[in-house]
C-alpha cells in the first residue's frame, strides 16, 4: 500500500463529495460563520479520517475557506503530509490532536462564540470559588443533545444500559457539566491544561476557556457539530436566565 | 383502491410538488433552523394529508433534512408504512398524533426556540402559582395571528360571528392563553399530559413544555407556521418586555 | 388610451423587469421577512406607480409571495382593476391610501418590527404624559437617514436650503420626532388617526401604532426601505439605550 | 505608460475577477448589510489599489451596490477619474484618505454598527473623564485579530520581534485602546479630528466616532474586514460585559 507521502499531496483535498473532509471543513466553516463562532478568522474545524488528520489554516477568512486552502497531518507520524505554501498552521492544531489521542474523536470544533465567553466570565464572577471552574446547567431539554460520555454518575434517565454503565446521551435530569479551562498568552500552550481537564472529566464532551471560546468534539461530524450547537444553545439560554436572576442548576 | 402497504413506500416521498409533504417538512426544516428553533437536531416537524402522517426522523441535522429521509405513518392504523432503515422515529411523534386527534390538525411544529423556554421560566418565576401555568398576553397586534379555537369566552372582537360562537382569529382586545406543561424525562411521557391540556384548554392553538419548548399546530401548514411564528414573536416579546418590567396583561 | 379596466388584469402584474412593482413587492417582502419584519404574516408593503396602487394581499407568509398574489387598485377610483380570487385585500390598504393621499408618496411599508413595539411600549410607561405619544431622538448619525419632510422648525443644520425653508434630510442636531397612535381594534379603524397624525405632524415620516408596529412612507421604494431600516435602527438602538438608563434626546 | 484619464473610465469598474476592487466593495456591501453594520444606506467601504481609490456612492443601497457604481479617485491627484453621473461621493471620501494618508492603507471599513455607538455611549455616561474618549479591554482572546501597530509600549507578547520593536498582532495580555472622537454635524468636517485622533494614536488599528459608528482600516481588504468583524466582536461582547456589571480591563 502506498504511503501518503507518495502521492500527490493536493489530491488528499480533491473530491466531488461534499462530504470529504477537505469539502465538509469549508461547508462547516460557512456555517459557522453565519452562526457568529468563527468571526474575525477567529475559531476552527478538524475533521479526523482514518489516519488522516484535515486541519482549516490560520488566518484565513472562515467564510470564504476552500478545500485546497486545507493542512492534512499524518495521524500516526503527526508530520504534514500536505502544506499548503500561502498559510500557516491553525495554532489550534494541539488542541484539535487533544481530543483525537485523549478522546477518539473524530471531528473538534472550536469557536469564539460570545455566548461561551459570556459563560465563563459569568462564573469567573460568582462568590463561590468551587462554581468558577466548572458551567453546569439542568432541567433543560437541550441537554439531551449531549453525549454522557461513559460514566455520569450523577445519570439516572440513561436512554441505554448496557453492563450497567450509562451510554447514549445525557437524560433531562442529568447536570451537564462542561469544565472551564484558564487561557494563555498562545493557544498551542493551551494543550496541557487541555489534557489535564479531559483526564480530569473524562465524560466532558467539550471544555470552555475563559474569555476565549469552547472546544467541542464528537466521534464524528454530526456529533460534534449537534454538541457544539446544543451548547452554544445551552450557553445563550444561560447568559439570559442569569440575566433575569434565575438558576442553572 | 390499492392500501397503502402494496404500493412502493419510496414513491411516498417522491414527488416535484415543493408542498409534496416529504418535500415541504424538508423545506420547513431549514427555514426553522434559520429561525433557531431546531437547532442541535431538536424540534421537529410533521404534517398530515389524508390518512398519511410524513414525521421527520430522530437525530438528523434539521437543515440538511431530505424527503427520503421522512418516516410514514397510516393515520387510521398507527403503523409505519415507510421506515427510513438509518433512522429512529421522533421521540415527538405521540405529541403530533396528539394534536391530529384531539385537534384534528393538519400540521404540527414543535420549537425548542429559547423565547419559549424563557417564558416557562419567567412563569415558574411569578409569585402568585396561578400565573405558573399559563402564558397570557393581550393588547399586542401580533395576538391577531392566532385562530381563537371555538369558544373564547372572553372575545369581544370577532372576525367572523356564526350562529353566536366566535370564530377566527383573536382579536386585539383579546387575551391569548397557552397553558404550560411540566416536561418528563422522555419526550413520548409528555403524551397524557399534552392530551389533558388540550382537554382543558380547548380553544388553545398551543401548548407550552417547561424548560424545553413548544408544540404548535394548524389546520394546514400555512396555518401552523403561521400560529408558530406569532407565537415565537410574542414570547420574545415578552421576555424583553418583562425584562423592562412592563406587564404582559 | 386604453383603461385599466378592458386590459388583461394579469398582465398588470407580469413583467420581467425586477422593480415592476409585482416583482418588486415581492421581493422587498422576502427582505423584511429576514429581517424580522412581517412575521407570521404580519406587516405589508404597498407600491403606488402613476395611477396604480399595487397591494400584498392578507395573511399569506411573506417570504413566499409571489407576483400574481398582487392586488392592483386604480388610484384615482379606488377601485380594484386585479383582485386574485383566493385572497383578500390587506387591512392595511386604507393606512397606505393614506400616505399616497396625504404625502404624495410613492411607497408605504408597514411592520410589526419588535423594536418599533417595543418603543411604543416605552414611551407609553414614561412618568411624563408629554412623552407619551411621540417618539424623540437626537445626535444619532442614523437620523440622517430620515426626511425633514418640509418644515422642521428647530432644524440648524439643513443640507440645501430653498426659499429659506429647510429640505433634505434631518441634521445630526435635529431631533426626530415620529408620533404615536393607539391601536384600534381592527386595523382599517387607524385610518382616521393616521390622517389626524399626519396632519398634526406635516414633517413626519412615519407614524408608529402603539403595541402595533410602524408605518414608514417614502416618495419612492428606495427612500421609504431606507427610512424604514434608518427608523428601525433608532427604535432598537433606543430600546437598548432605555435598558442601559440613557437618554434619547 | 497611459494615464488614467485618457482610458475608458468605465473599464476601470469592469473585470470578471472577483477581488477586483470594484466587484469586491459589492459583495463586501452585500456582507456589512446583513451584519447590519451599513442599514438604511449608512456607513461605507473604499479600497485603495496601487495609486487608484475605489469608493462605494452616497445614499446607494448598500445590498444593491455593482461595480458600475463605483467613483474611483486618482490617489495622487485627488482628482476623480469616474464618477457615475446618477451618484453623489460619500461624504466619508475624506475620512478614508485620511486612512490611506496617514497610515498607508489599503482599505477602509465605515459601519454605524449599534454597537459601535453603545460603546462611545457608554464611555460617554463614565464618571472617570479619563475613560470617556477611550474603549480599552484586555484579556478577550479576540483581541488577537487586532494588529498591534508599531509600538504598542504595554506590549509583551510580541508574536515577532524585529529591532526590539514589537509587530505582528495584539497578545492575549495587551490591552487593545480604540479612540473616541466627537461627531460632526457633516461627516467631512471629521476628517482633522480623525487625522489628529491617527497622530495621537499611532498604533490604533481604528477610531470610534462618538453617536456615529466607527472606522477601521489594514493593509489590504483581508486585514481591515478581519479587524472590523474582531472590533465589532469585542465591542458586542463590551456591551453585555457592561450590562452584566462586568469590567472591560
Amino acid at each position: 500500500m502506498a504511503s501518503h507521502t507518495e502521492q500527490d499531496p493536493d489530491a488528499l483535498v480533491t473530491s466531488p463529495d461534499p462530504i470529504h473532509p477537505a469539502n465538509h471543513i469549508s461547508s462547516l466553516c460557512r456555517k459557522f460563520y453565519d452562526l457568529g463562532w468563527v468571526t474575525g478568522t477567529g475559531g476552527g474545524v478538524s475533521i479526523r479520517k482514518d489516519d488522516l488528520v484535515y486541519l482549516a489554516p490560520s488566518g484565513v477568512q472562515k467564510e470564504m475557506m476552500q478545500p485546497e486552502d486545507m493542512f492534512v497531518m499524518d495521524y500516526q507520524t503527526k508530520q504534514y503530509i500536505r502544506k499548503p505554501p500561502a498559510y500557516k498552521p491553525s495554532a489550534c492544531t494541539p488542541l484539535f490532536l487533544a481530543a483525537y489521542t485523549h478522546r477518539g474523536a473524530g471531528c473538534c470544533i472550536h469557536t469564539h462564540s460570545q455566548w461561551a465567553v459570556l459563560v465563563t466570565l459569568i462564573c469567573e464572577s460568582l462568590p463561590n470559588p468551587a462554581e468558577r471552574n466548572v458551567f453546569a446547567i439542568r432541567e433543560i431539554e437541550q441537554i439531551k443533545g449531549i453525549s454522557r460520555g461513559s460514566s455520569n454518575p450523577s445519570s439516572s434517565t440513561s436512554e441505554i444500559a448496557e453492563g450497567g454503565r450509562k451510554v447514549g446521551n445525557l437524560g433531562y435530569f442529568d447536570t451537564l457539566r462542561i469544565p472551564i479551562i484558564e487561557n494563555t498568552a498562545h493557544e498551542e500552550d493551551l494543550e496541557e491544561r487541555m489534557a489535564e481537564a479531559m483526564r480530569e472529566w473524562p465524560e466532558c464532551a467539550a471544555v470552555l476557556v475563559r474569555r476565549h471560546g469552547v472546544y467541542v468534539w464528537g466521534r464524528d461530524v454530526g456529533q460534534a457539530k449537534t454538541q457544539a450547537e446544543s451548547l452554544d444553545y445551552l450557553f445563550q439560554l444561560g447568559v439570559r436566565m442569569h440575566g433575569m436572576g434565575l438558576k442553572w442548576t
